[in-house]
């Protein structure tokens, strides 16, 4: 049985002089792509410049908003009180939403990042507050969201649509979230590794656990990290094989109008 | 003769734990605020604040972009390329615009700061790229500009409304600039002073350089700086001897749209 | 009976053209400053300019080491390898004693500031690695750390000069440890109320928790906040008691060396 | 005839988790490294690790500091009062000090970057607040400065051993100062041009300008740039050149030592 699917990559990640990802490699490999907003990576010139990329692929694009740790690149779990969390998601979403549009290349979607991500998959009041932020900023938007977490049932609860996605390149565990980076083997950084995940997961019809368990769920997305060597290759891989088992790949709005 | 004029400041400039300024105090005493929008100082807690102090007062709000240029409070000359400009600004304004919107407060118009005013106000193609960019998020808004500046004029040609400012507490040179900084007395700290200014700026219906020269103008709006030491008794005996002459004070929207 | 004591305050901690605490003010009342070193607070001309006050006022000076978190000023606990902790206490120390040295005022003691202080004074391992980085930057060094905790303790056993501290101006729990700031009444703001702390705790010879218990403990130091409101009017009642009551003020190398 | 020479490299620039450059491999072909200081890169954390690498490959180190704007990435000009900037550079070399003494790998020398080296090297006044302030931080230090600059001037008049710099991959205009960068053609990106032109200006005894003119000048060291693309290839075409030209490559120390 063949999928309607998405391949969506973080982009947009650098900031300054300094450059992460490979943006104009990885563009042309996947459907939508969350920008990173200025917190922890990126900056309007950035934003700029790869809402114009996106654009010239046909990427659709999102909101990639995180914490407010540009030394630690988002990745530090904070802790802010809801109405401040709120501020940070909206003043993100915002920005971005507003270049994007003068580009030409309107936002559909949003995708928490990084520890903000991990902290609203796990804390439902964390999601929520993230979720009602989108649906107030557009209730319209695609909120992107891990396969089974507590951001994809915050995300129906706001009345978004949600995009459920899973991750090629990083391991799970048996509850169904991220193996932490801090484990060795958690990021898979070989192609066929990667490949063999996704296309376990698409003919098990679920999340597949580093033990082997199998947590059945429905998913639209499936996601590749830009920052990590060898991304490209990856996701190469993975669209290559999800096209040749006969899937079929498509931006968020094209996929959720579709389904 | 009396008018209808403006009280506005600059206003939200903390950042994180560091204060600056006294909103609280000055936000009862103005009828419109630029608020700052992370670049140069404000935050996205900070922002949500004061959009809600000012909504609470009744001041009508605007974004007050700024470089990117924290250390130096946006107070350093830039120069960048015009679509990196174009991406500053418009990040600055959707990010608050954001925050207003789900605070219940909208923005209603944009007012640049510090160096970014300065160089906007000075060339013409700069000012060109930033009411452009004010006009591709929103064509309503107001554009705040100094009176027989470029901005003023790019404003106008860009199709906005302009609100055209003079300041209450910084002395003009004969060519219409605001003195530098750097010049002794080129802020006035004491309160009669800024009274008298504005005073007789309205009274001789156009900006009173400080050599003495009347550069004719109209004018909407009357700045004083929430920054500055005693800004707030500046700000009060400004708007008592405003009111006290006669003249009416008015939320820029309300202003522009009686006139 | 009296003691031989030290009156210190945590200074500098202003950053670009944001203004953090009243320096002036405050630099006469005390007889030793802890100097932020840029990553939570401070800037190098900071730095400069409060080196040259400290030494007109003949105030001691220390490094006031924080976590790399300008926006949440230092507050925030972090997590770092003991080796980049360790380059992170040593890059401070180094910068802000190169300033010091060049102003002909050199430092002479360094008290961790913030989350830093209090994971330091709670986790030995940490206040190890902190301990030994200050002793490998130059041994002679005293090192400033709360009575009872573990940073006292890796002080001397890395081989320094220890001296104790008490807060006059935050409440103590009964294990020793500060109450935190987000419990109500954790900050003295009167200074009346810190004055009978700081007078109890030297006529009791221990520190005084907030549910009454004496911690038996000498101390050296007594730590008046520059940050807060009203640090001023607490510095100079505190003082004027201690010098009322008997005993003597000293800056930290005298005193030290006088025991 | 064949010279003692050294190759000196820009390293240490990475921030965070933006990686810049890549030390690992260009460690290993030169014979001097410039680490970032924290202000336009680098941080603590990457600045022990990169001590760690140069110790590893015997590699002399200094300090590179820039002008603190990491978002620029040190390379726009900022004009600071002779005091501050003064304080600035203390400031970095302090931290690396701190640290590289620590990691028992002491710095033995002193490069300023980007748009405060070509600001020392045009401004007599410039140069000499830098050269002071490494004489004031250690009179042993050698301060590494473009031949033909201002800079270098100034290292002598402060009593500093200077060692004079060309560079592979800048070219030159006729008065000796690099091309901006913002010429076509003034960084060479291929290692055989670099080669070329380090080769004649080694026969020539001086610099070589892009109109062909020498401006003869003694010249200690061959600075490649760390962060261009290609940098390790053009690194080791430059050392195998000079090496199979005859010429010897020498850490700084010893190049100077031995002069």
């Amino acid at each position: 049985m063949t999928m309607r699917l998405n391949l969506n990559a973080d982009l947009g990640e650098s900031w300054g002089c300094f450059t992460m990802g490979d943006d104009g490699a990885l563009l042309p490999v996947v459907d939508s792509a969350n920008l990173a907003c200025g917190m922890h990576g990126g900056d309007p010139r950035v934003m700029r410049i790869t809402v114009g990329l996106a654009r010239a692929n046909g990427v659709s694009i999102g909101a990639h908003p995180g914490h407010a740790d540009l030394h630690g690149f988002g990745r530090r779990p904070m802790d802010l009180p809801p109405e401040d969390l709120s501020a940070l998601v909206l003043y993100q979403i915002g920005a971005l939403a507003a270049i994007a549009r003068a580009g030409g290349w309107p936002i559909t979607h949003v995708k928490p990042h990084g520890a903000l991500s991990n902290q609203a998959c796990a804390d439902p009041a964390i999601a929520g507050v993230i979720a009602r932020a989108v649906a107030a900023f557009d209730p319209g938007l695609i909120l992107l969201a891990p396969a089974l977490s507590a951001l994809a049932r915050a995300g129906e609860a706001a009345g978004l649509r949600v995009a459920l996605e899973v991750f090629a390149d990083r391991s799970y565990e048996a509850d169904g979230r991220l193996t932490p980076r801090s484990v060795p083997g958690s990021v898979l950084h070989d192609p066929d590794a990667a490949v063999a995940q996704v296309l376990r997961m698409a003919a098990e019809g679920g999340i597949v656990a580093r033990d082997g368990r199998v947590l059945p769920t429905p998913f639209h997305s499936v996601c590749v990290h830009g920052d990590a060597p060898g991304a490209v290759a990856t996701a190469r891989a993975v669209r290559a094989a999800l096209l040749g088992a006969g899937h079929s790949l498509h931006p968020l709005p094209a996929l959720l109008a579709g389904a």
